[in-house]
């Protein structure tokens, strides 16, 4: 589709040439993610002011072209991927911190800050942002709060949508509009600050985010703690989530996994069944019970080891093993399939035990980690060949299905995207999909916000 | 307005006779709530199933006859009065706990189950629901749920919005639907269940909710500072909410209500400038730090005495004078006018000048107390007759006007309903409550579900 000639000198005038382009190399800078899958648009515009959004989105809807919010394009799921051409709306520019209100617990930002960058103009106050993705030094608040990324933290801290007060946004009528409070406790009217959040741009553009700050604990222990088997491993996490300390990361490794970070990590890296990454926070005269509530509840049937790392390069060492999978998986395989289902805590056994039968039965090595103390498992599908990547999609569908059955979902991080879009209806009833859809055309009546992601 | 015949056939039909009323003493008794407004309902049916709510809507939508959703009516705000008239769904009976699952931290509970009575369900797996308004005794989930009705505890464990991890309801189509997860992450499509939360039955009528719990810590201990003036209490509030240990109770009582709960409750009230109440919870071995971090806060000008109860006797002295308060209030005015706005913390000190000088500007007495870390406080305006009763109502709008100019907003925890609902667009730009309208109309397209209440 080529841009009708009126709505590119519109864009001119929004954003000016410097902040507007359709030069092919621009264009195809803006294509894809970190899904790997690409699209060109047809332009791509920065913008740095909340009135220009307006203003494009009032343009767009007139030509009935399409707006794709886009942050840094961490996302894994294809949800910045422009399928349908139209204009990508990069919020790179508009990255001022406006405010930082310590005695308010909250944090007023542009949606183009990096998480990291905030995370680092908090820190002298004595606060934090709990959401922090491992991508944090280079993806957006914008992006966190469209795919409500989270991270380790959030087992004790909550997602994007526990620590988010209020947001400032243009919905895909063209209007500009607030959302929520600059309190931490709000009952006037729909809860809207939370139905943007997780929409992957598919009803508002935000351009302002108002966030609950929490104060940053001044101290850390981290513990690893292996076991005999993943079901020994699962039990462990439920007793550990069962004790009133609850910690403010809870990591698991599967064997396949663990191996592997030993083949390419080195012996730093255990070898066992499975293993747990345990970070305990809280202040120094109290950690230290903290960390025993935690290992008495990590201790139990098929324990095999538990260490607390008694310096920061013993801390650093336990985290070898989480950090070699990364880039151990990609020697592996450069097409991996990266899912992150969640199933209640006490169906991991299960979870971890049909990923197995699946992998034996469709033949593809799958590798699984992730965040426990959630539910939330991160589980690797390495295809080294196109044969091997053919079976791994027919994989996917037995594997969304399992995860259904143990009343767990698709997502509980990353979003839906473009690439879950078609297994929604697995998770979703009928009737929950048509409200959805009820809700997508009252903020976006025309379809022009990124349309062909998310909903099916 | 007189029911048409064939809709009171398929009530009988639905309901049974046991079930369904139309007589006057059925249809009064439920013709009011704790707001005092009240407007007789056409009937009165006492749902048990879901699949019950789908057929009185369906057959409530043909004859296009409003449907009113009831808890336990504790509400103060009218949201259960019925003005349109129609049919009231009291789930007094439809109160069955049907799952509580410590390994998963969460618990499936029906509407009508009293909080208090799921509190004491939980008390012995170690779990509790964080929210916890003053009438927990008297108050269903459903309400709570319907209103984002909290409590003191809400300042360290969040509202219901923040407790709940997936709901079932029944939309104004008459659609039955699943929203949310079992688990404590989700990230597959659009937040309905917090879109419903605090949405007062305009939008779905709830029929099972999924609570997420909190392990219940241990330890709690009470302390009680009394200052030289509001402003050396609200500084010591935001003193206390920018160090990292969050007290579970925070509770401010300007000198008025003190003066009023010492008249009434005796000498174990203190009368000063202003009080804080608080609570800080925690394990045995690290409650006597935490309690050392929040006195330290508390400390500073301003302070005229701190005492940390030593026993559950003096913890409920302690608490006297908070408890003092509604009782004494009524002794005043039996029509008190009891608003819960809410302010950022650091606001806190010019709200109560400015209450104060509405007080003089209207002379009407006015008593202040709440929930002062979230900045969320009960402002109760008592008039004695009518005359003081009409000077009353014209303060409302200039004390809502004072939030608003604060950047606070109507209601922390009581919600809108019919009382505050004319002020709504003082609070919220006509954008805001145009995609609010937007929603509803995709929830509840003939508008039948609770008419007359939060949107104006």
């Amino acid at each position: 589709m080529k841009l009708p000639a009126s709505l590119l000198d519109t864009l001119h005038t929004i954003f000016g040439a410097h902040a507007c382009s359709t030069d092919d190399a621009e264009r195809l800078a803006y294509a894809y993610d970190n899904s790997r899958r690409h699209a060109l648009p047809d332009a791509v515009v920065f913008v740095q002011e909340h009135a220009q959004i307006e203003k494009l989105v009032l343009a767009c809807r007139e030509h009935r072209v399409p707006i794709i919010a886009r942050g840094r394009g961490t996302n894994t799921t294809g949800a910045t991927v422009p399928v349908d051409g139209g204009i990508v709306v990069s919020f790179e520019r508009m990255n001022r911190i406006l405010r930082i209100d310590p005695d308010n617990r909250l944090a007023v930002v542009e949606p183009g800050v990096l998480n990291g960058d905030l995370q680092r103009a908090l820190a002298p106050h004595g606060f934090f942002w709990p959401p922090d993705p491992t991508s944090s030094p280079w993806c957006s608040i914008g992006g966190n709060l469209a795919c409500n990324s989270a991270g380790p933290r959030t087992v004790k801290y909550g997602s994007p949508r526990e620590n988010t007060l209020g947001l400032r946004a243009v919905a895909g009528t063209g209007e500009g509009f607030r959302s929520g409070t600059y309190t931490s406790k709000g009952a006037t009217g729909y809860d809207l600050t939370r139905l943007l959040i997780g929409s992957e741009g598919t009803l508002a553009l935000i351009t302002e985010a108002t966030l609950k700050l929490t104060p940053k604990p001044s101290g850390l222990r981290t513990l690893r703690a292996t076991y005999r088997d993943v079901s020994s491993a699962a039990h462990a996490v439920a007793r550990i989530m069962a004790q009133p300390v609850t910690p403010c990361a809870l990591e698991f490794i599967d064997d396949v996994a663990l191996k592997l970070a030993h083949d390419h990590g080195g012996d730093s890296v255990p070898l066992a069944g499975a293993m747990l990454m345990i970070e305990v926070d809280g202040e120094p005269d109290t950690l230290a019970s903290a960390v025993d509530a935690v290992s008495r509840a990590a201790r139990g049937d098929g324990l095999e080891e538990l260490r607390v790392a008694q310096s920061a390069e013993e801390t650093q060492a336990l985290w070898s093993a989480r950090k070699a999978l990364s880039p151990a998986q990609r020697t592996i395989s450069p097409n991996k399939i990266n899912e992150d289902v969640v199933v209640p805590v006490s169906r991991l056994p299960e979870l971890v035990d049909g990923i197995r039968q699946l992998s034996k039965k469709h033949d593809v090595l799958i590798v699984t980690f992730g965040h426990a103390g959630n539910g939330n498992l991160h589980v690797n599908l390495l295809p080294r060949d196109d044969a091997e990547r053919e079976r791994a999609h027919a994989c996917l569908a037995d594997f969304f299905a399992l995860v259904i059955s143990l009343q767990g979902t698709l997502s509980g991080e990353h979003g839906i995207g473009l690439v879950k879009r078609e297994f929604m209806s697995l998770a979703l009833q009928p009737s929950t999909l048509s409200l959805m859809h009820g809700v997508k055309a009252a903020f976006d009546p025309d379809g022009i916000l990124n349309p062909g992601k998310l909903l099916p």
